[in-house]
């Protein structure tokens, strides 16, 4: 149900809070957090729809590459704690272990949620501005790059209600970034982060003064990526996650086998063959994946 | 035999180069390398009170939060060469293999005391000043988050006494700092790294003026984790070791799993209706655990 | 066929783009890239030279540290594609099963030359000036210390030539620097990443003015390593290798095992005295490995 | 959709060639291959038709126990080449990267339909008369425990049509019985296997006369595990699973983590008094699960 | 507190329901259930005892094997439910999050108790006569050589009082016996398995007509192992419980690692020097270990 | 070197001790050890011989299958002691540490004539008659099939001799029969298995009369397997040893990835073509491997 293309107006989905969708140019999708009246609060119909979205732009050859951000002054407050309380806060069953399984399954769900965008093959590029709260950490230590403005800040906030984070922050963040004592210290006191200190641990890549500016520089890496092989950039990604979960000899024994076939396209030739007339590999025409 | 409470005075164990224990607020103990003539050097004791000390606060409820300092001019000189040398140096043991066998007993049991401090489900907060040499890296490494004065510097110094760390810090630093090539030079060069260096590459999260600056610090942010839920606390330290030493797929799935029971707690509801109500969580009476 | 010693001239091995081989002091092995007026591209020779050449290193008792640099410009331009294009591009194979097949075997090749570094037990000190492209990254992520001039940059490339890559960037990157979201910009994007950067994100662990304070750095650091006990030394990292790929539970048992003989060295004894009585561990006689 | 309970007629699916679901008792669901015309061969309504059957089992909390058997004259003859010819001989693709990137996405739908039944936490029955060739093989893995006649026989079948066994058996048959010679050798030989040797090579644990003496034992079997505890029961086929692929020391770990919430069930003090009441299982009332 | 030798009277430790141990020939301990009355129920105190038990003998180089068994009728009925009804039926805690804390501590201790066994280094074979039921399962699974008599039968009876077994059967039986079908139709009906089935599944090596003909062949096997070089057999022992969880690769380089020292014994030349000299290993006087 | 082909006259080659290849039918290769003086034992010669002789078979586009015997009384009595004593017994070294350095070595050489058969991608059958003892366990554990005659025996020696098996029985075994009371007891007591036992604990997957019979079904099941596609042969063989080491989802998705090419092989559909015809497969030209 994905429509336009470059140039086309951006079309949006229907419903309050659910990821809307749109073509900001050839090969690139933008999904948008929407829901600014209530700072993209995370609510009940978020996590199934985000699920649908990742599926569609994982099986959609037209798009290559993914920039993920937020409307409204903030990217997001995180879960929103009055329409989800229902599910979360009083799970159903007849006695504690039958309530135990339901809450095993609802917990299922929500990680999906986020698994969902590393499953996908293509790259997520993802920009953050203003408060990025709770299950917004959960969510960006999904995404493949961090981008984020000098006024964005983040807050593993899990432990202020009582529990502990369990959609990803605490299996990602430590990943994701370099420095232990920092991903503890977050996690533990529920302090906040702010630009400079997520630009120097590693958990983004790049600061800007703006919005407007970080969204430029987005697109623009979203281009260069774009640009690229897809064969190529779809397998980067591909076993990239996949190093980060085994040692180095199974990554390397699974990238051999990955590449028995990969390295068979016709992609490597038109690329080998534009490096060597200078040209850049943007203007190669790629066969769709 | 841990007595006080808030506002007691501090309590010492008897005997040199133990570890003291003392509570400076309500649910923070604190633990103190206390040798300070001999640079709080680690001799024969140390092992095995650390070991006990531990244990004890792992199943003391009255507990939420541990900050580990040492007394004296330096955190730490390292093992005590002196009075360990018949231990490490000339285990017993009839020929080669059974000097072996010997060897590994003793060392499994060094490693044991480190182990204790990551075992323990309260996070600990360690605060370094001055001297953190060689089994002192070994401690730090084990604790969740680090704090330094400016006058701190490390040192990885096994490879000085014609041997590889073999109680944690080769294990351990890896996965606490991000820069690999910091990690092998500081272990296969014994140099040392000072504050500033210590701050950049993430071994530490926050560097203080002096050592009172630093206690303040730490007590204060134990405070903040003492204030919190101690079942989303200590669940928190519990998944996030875990995840260290597995994938994300094998982190979300015991995350889940333990939530199943832990979600069915009432500080749940405590802390939400806390945070409707725009109250700090440190105002919320949690059952002890 | 490796000769000389402290003060003896450098011996250089025959033939194009090979690793080259000297001795600039007394335990210390210095290889170099030498094709320069090809920009040390890495042609058909260079990958069965390189293994040929470790595999030499890692049974000469009289090795104990390696530094690797390169002759000319720049550090490497990575992979010679007009020298290598038969294999890679055109691999033979009756039908897309067999090419595949004979991929495999390429791939797996070309990643043992790599791999030969990380398995040698002597530590690799890695000095990067100039460019350092493609292969050149997955060459540098093997070594074990990196140290670069302010002129040196990196470049992931192989995104840019139609393909994922193959012979280690995507394995060990992720596991030698703190910022996941960086690594994947660099992998999927081709950027190049300049020598500050490389600093912060803890690629390499230090910067120099220029190629000669860096090779003067390179070769005193080398003089640290091989000064001290090369029971402690290799040990060190072979386990540091060891607990990159491994859980630290694993990680210690590992290394309580090994040090079952390796703490019967004389080399803790030598090292102690000379720790007692003020000196040095390089003015020690410690016997070859 | 599922209707009916003990006693009622069994309902069937529309459709040929798809599994065809009944109740034979309470809580017991019965799942039968019926397509005896094409001898249950599998077609390509059977992959997407398993999967929607079996997440329609996982979730019915009327269900505790499912009976998998075979309608007809035989289980099954395997993957029906003629109908699945397009899907899987002829894949789409530009080029041969492309062409493997949807071969991967066949194999891992088809992989999904097996591992449904594994995932399914409900323990699987299966039943196999006459011949179980081929994807039979590989489905008949995935349950928990197989009975079959003294007429049936088993066929790793997959190398006689040019291919290795890519949904299952190659990785579930050698956990599943103790002759890794005779795994071997099925599976590079295509070999039938007869049903004394199934069991005592251990692929079923009971052999019986004929179909009528299976199922009713295969009922009774399904009965005994219906009457007992569906917390028991389940947590036991998961934490089975869990066990299969983890160390002893994770799985107990993960088992002692399970039993957080699920000991604190009141089929435990149910149990325990019908036992201490010389009452079977089977009259206790259970809540659902 | 273990005295006694060859020929000694057989020591009994005081109070019902403990291991009883004592020293049937030289280097041979022999630990015995002893609470007939109560057919060997596992009582409160068996659980610390057991761990005492086993510490001291891993810690007693005098013992070289041991020999598990059972006074009375039965091998063990299992745990003593009323004893412990306490502990596992009504844990501590003020809501559902702090009585699965305690759940979890009192399973942790559970396990602990049959994995002494594995810890152990010396080999324990255990010899079963008549009924060995629930925790007995648990029990014989964490042992190394399993006898049992023409009358003995084995039961995992934890689904019939609603739980998931959880103290090792669920891990261990699967990687004792070859059948994963017959693992789990033993763990999901609970139905009893006989000597025969337990000898053909190779749950058991050995089946005896009768209890004293099988203690004479436990003896006679303890004696056997005791006569080999204790460095050998323990070595032995400690890399097949390590195989057990590894891959062969993991396991080759542990077991290189552990033979770098253990290769060095003594024991090797006095047994290559017997064998030479055509004398059994048991004539050689080895070296306590 | 290999010559020959079908009908031709068995190629020897030189030197005592040493594996002789031959080629008894059209890409079958047959090893056969050929020191019958010595009852086959393993010389110095033969560790060498033996990496040689299976890279040379790996790399062999004509061999497809490998049967691997013994001349002679028996199949060997294991490692020459004799012959090896001054390796194994006498390393060099100045000190404990630097032996060991060595002892490393060298087992790691001798582990690694086991593993190339392992890593050799063609099925090597073996066929073994009288005493199978010490290395020659661990040599056919290494193989994929095991048949033996009805006088054959096996013994894992090496605790007779002062030592744990280290050079892959310890490893293998376990996960090659489905007893691990009987791996246990084998390797614990050195005591004999005879072939009825290693049939029906599935050491062995068939046991014949006399040398005859069994030589006479080893190359019908050799003819059989180099009869169907190697594509697929060898896929199978390759992913059925990943799958032993691999949790289930890990081998799934290996194999998914490893079919992404060998899927597209044409042999799938000359075989699928055949199968219509009701062909054998032996009757199909398939391209060289």
């Amino acid at each position: 149900s994905q429509t336009g293309g470059p140039g086309c107006p951006v079309r949006l989905r229907s419903g309050p809070c659910r990821p809307q969708v749109a073509h900001p140019a050839e090969s690139i999708t933008q999904v948008e957090l929407n829901r600014p009246e209530k700072r993209n609060a995370m609510n009940r119909a978020f996590w199934s729809e985000m699920v649908e979205c990742f599926n569609e732009i994982a099986g959609d050859p037209s798009c290559r590459v993914v920039v993920f951000s937020a409307a409204g002054k903030v990217f997001t407050a995180g879960i929103d704690l009055m329409d989800m309380a229902g599910d979360v806060l009083n799970p159903e069953g007849d006695d504690t272990a039958r309530v135990a399984w339901n809450v095993k399954k609802i917990i299922a769900k929500y990680q999906e949620t986020f698994t969902v965008i590393e499953k996908c093959p293509k790259p997520v590029v993802v920009a953050i501005h203003g408060a990025c709260v709770g299950g917004g950490v959960d969510l960006i230590t999904a995404c493949d790059i961090r981008l984020c403005t000098q006024d964005a800040w983040f807050q593993v906030k899990e432990v202020d209600i009582g529990l502990a984070a369990d959609v990803g922050t605490l299996q990602r963040l430590p990943k994701v970034i370099g420095s232990r004592s920092l991903v503890n210290e977050l996690a533990l006191t529920a302090r906040k982060m702010f630009a400079d200190e997520a630009k120097s641990s590693g958990l983004v890549s790049r600061v800007f003064a703006d919005k407007d500016a970080m969204m430029a520089a987005a697109l623009e890496m979203a281009e260069e990526i774009a640009g690229r092989s897809p064969v190529a950039v779809q397998g980067t990604k591909i076993n990239l996650v996949y190093s980060r979960d085994h040692s180095v000899a199974e990554g390397l024994d699974y990238m051999a086998t990955w590449n028995m076939s990969m390295l068979q396209t016709q992609d490597v030739m038109k690329s080998a063959q534009a490096a060597m007339e200078k040209k850049s590999p943007k203007t190669i025409a790629f066969s769709k994946l």
